[in-house]
């Protein structure tokens, strides 16, 4: 059997199993591990970026590839409610490269870093004949602010922080050679992570996750880990005039960059409906928690399963 | 300026900063980094693994790539007398790749995890045009069993936990072929690590490091940490039979293999004399530390200088 049969989740099904130690209070299958010290939550997060699938130097500047790689972790940390750490870099690179480029690309991820108070204190450095820069990143939290992927309930509403697609319609207008709009490519290129709101969004969300996919697999991730199911609106996922535009220039349809597409970076998360008027400045409503029996369905015009997202292995 | 005219440590020297954290007690430059929490010190080490430079498919059945993978890191976190704790897996993979190939790689993963009390508790898969792993592993140690780079002493005795180059050996007969000997190749394919031993030798060890690039590069950077010189005999370094029996096919040195090869994971450490007994069971003298001032040399009928070790970026 091949991974393109199985794809990424069916891998990690596979491969995955249960710790042993009583402290792992939550292994594989969120955006971060979480270890019970005490009174708090320690939490551990990787995210892999390998050329070519991830950026490609041709487009990327070297800068915005650590600054990518680093707030792509960073995200995680944030999914879960944490404040980030400490990070390991490794980064694989070719002999032949420019030592600038790569001191370019530590600034990048130095400079995010610095920002949201991330110390990298190790790595590995080695040679590739491909780039490939892993970080891993970790954090800590407490009970008030751990949000998990698994405590939505039937009822709650489900909001995502700002407009989707804009990286997933970056990608496309780059692969086609368009220079503009730039607010999407900028998306692609450098799309930052929302320290800024999770920590006040994760006082009240009963789950949150990080739209690394896009919108329908991480809803899906949700109601699986949650045991709920999940009805979206198709016409209220939020998305800016750059990102339409971009679907009109490439004749794409710009809720799929959203659904489907991948790096957007923002949060999704769900509140009970007494929660509601506190995170609605933090984000828009895009559907709500319904039982597991209903699935997890769209609703535009008709209700349909809510298939797709981006996954690995799987094209 | 390329990464090939700097190197490896050249690199390294100039991406690395000072952490800001108080709490960091050791960042980049050891084989772990070391946060002080408390009485205790909470270790963090990771190691990537490019196909075709740390392993090829074709001579490297994946269980052993796994086993591998964990093992140096493991090592890493022996080097610091520390007990290993958490793991966080990346891997990149290929679409076309078999799932029982990945399946086999985990279990190899997983067995070596398993010896050593690991537990795997996240990570992430993705897609590559090239195999790729990065492993990250936690520790802690105690102030009694921490052992730093930076600790050596003039006077103090450099020891070696065991006979050394056999990994290159190994790797330069696969190159050329051959399935015998068969040990040297196996310590490539399948080093392991010294957590058998390297708790007890931290008791009385001043400095520590593992051997992944060769004894050359070992003895430097404990020199340059403590900032004092070493003489190495090269007649005293271990050297096992079968080893020395790869030299004589390969028509190479075999004590190039140990000096300048890697990937053996075994323990380079040093004692003061009076420490000297009590970890002789544990290792082989192979030469001293001296005063800054007289340098980093090996002695062989003439004192040269101790250069070379297996550095990424130079060929």
């Amino acid at each position: 059997m091949k991974l393109y049969e199985i794809g990424e989740f069916g891998l990690i099904k596979k491969i995955s199993r249960t710790p042993k130690r009583k402290e792992v209070f939550v292994g594989i299958g969120d955006d971060a591990a979480v270890i019970k010290v005490g009174e708090e939550f320690i939490l551990y997060t990787t995210d892999m970026m390998v050329e070519g699938d991830h950026f490609r130097t041709e487009w990327h500047p070297p800068e915005k590839i650590g600054r990518k790689a680093m707030a792509s972790n960073i995200s995680d940390i944030a999914a879960m409610g944490g404040m980030p750490e400490y990070a390991l870099v490794s980064i694989a690179l070719r002999s032949d490269m420019e030592v600038e480029f790569v001191e370019s690309l530590y600034k990048g991820m130095y400079d995010v870093a610095d920002r949201y108070g991330v110390d990298i204190i190790g790595g590995d450095t080695t040679h590739g004949s491909l780039m490939v820069i892993n970080v891993a990143v970790t954090g800590r939290t407490d009970k008030g602010h751990l949000t998990l992927r698994s405590g939505a309930k039937t009822g709650d509403y489900i909001l995502v922080s700002a407009p989707l697609g804009g990286s997933r319609a970056g990608l496309e207008l780059l692969k086609r050679g368009y220079k503009e709009p730039k607010a999407p490519i900028e998306k692609h290129l450098d799309p930052g992570c929302r320290m800024d709101i999770a920590r006040d969004v994760a006082l009240f969300a009963s789950a949150m996750i990080d739209v690394s996919d896009g919108l329908a697999s991480e809803v899906r991730h949700i109601c699986e880990e949650s045991g709920i199911g999940a009805i979206i609106e198709r016409e209220r996922i939020p998305l800016d005039r750059e990102t339409m535009k971009a679907g009109k220039i490439l004749d794409m349809d710009p809720y799929d960059f959203a659904l489907h597409g991948g790096e957007d970076y923002e949060l999704l998360f769900t509140v009970p409906e007494e929660n509601l008027n506190k995170v609605r400045r933090y984000g828009t409503v895009v559907g709500r928690i319904v039982d597991k029996d209903m699935g997890v369905r769209i609703e535009n015009g008709e209700i349909m399963d809510l298939k797709g997202g981006y996954e690995h292995f799987i094209e």
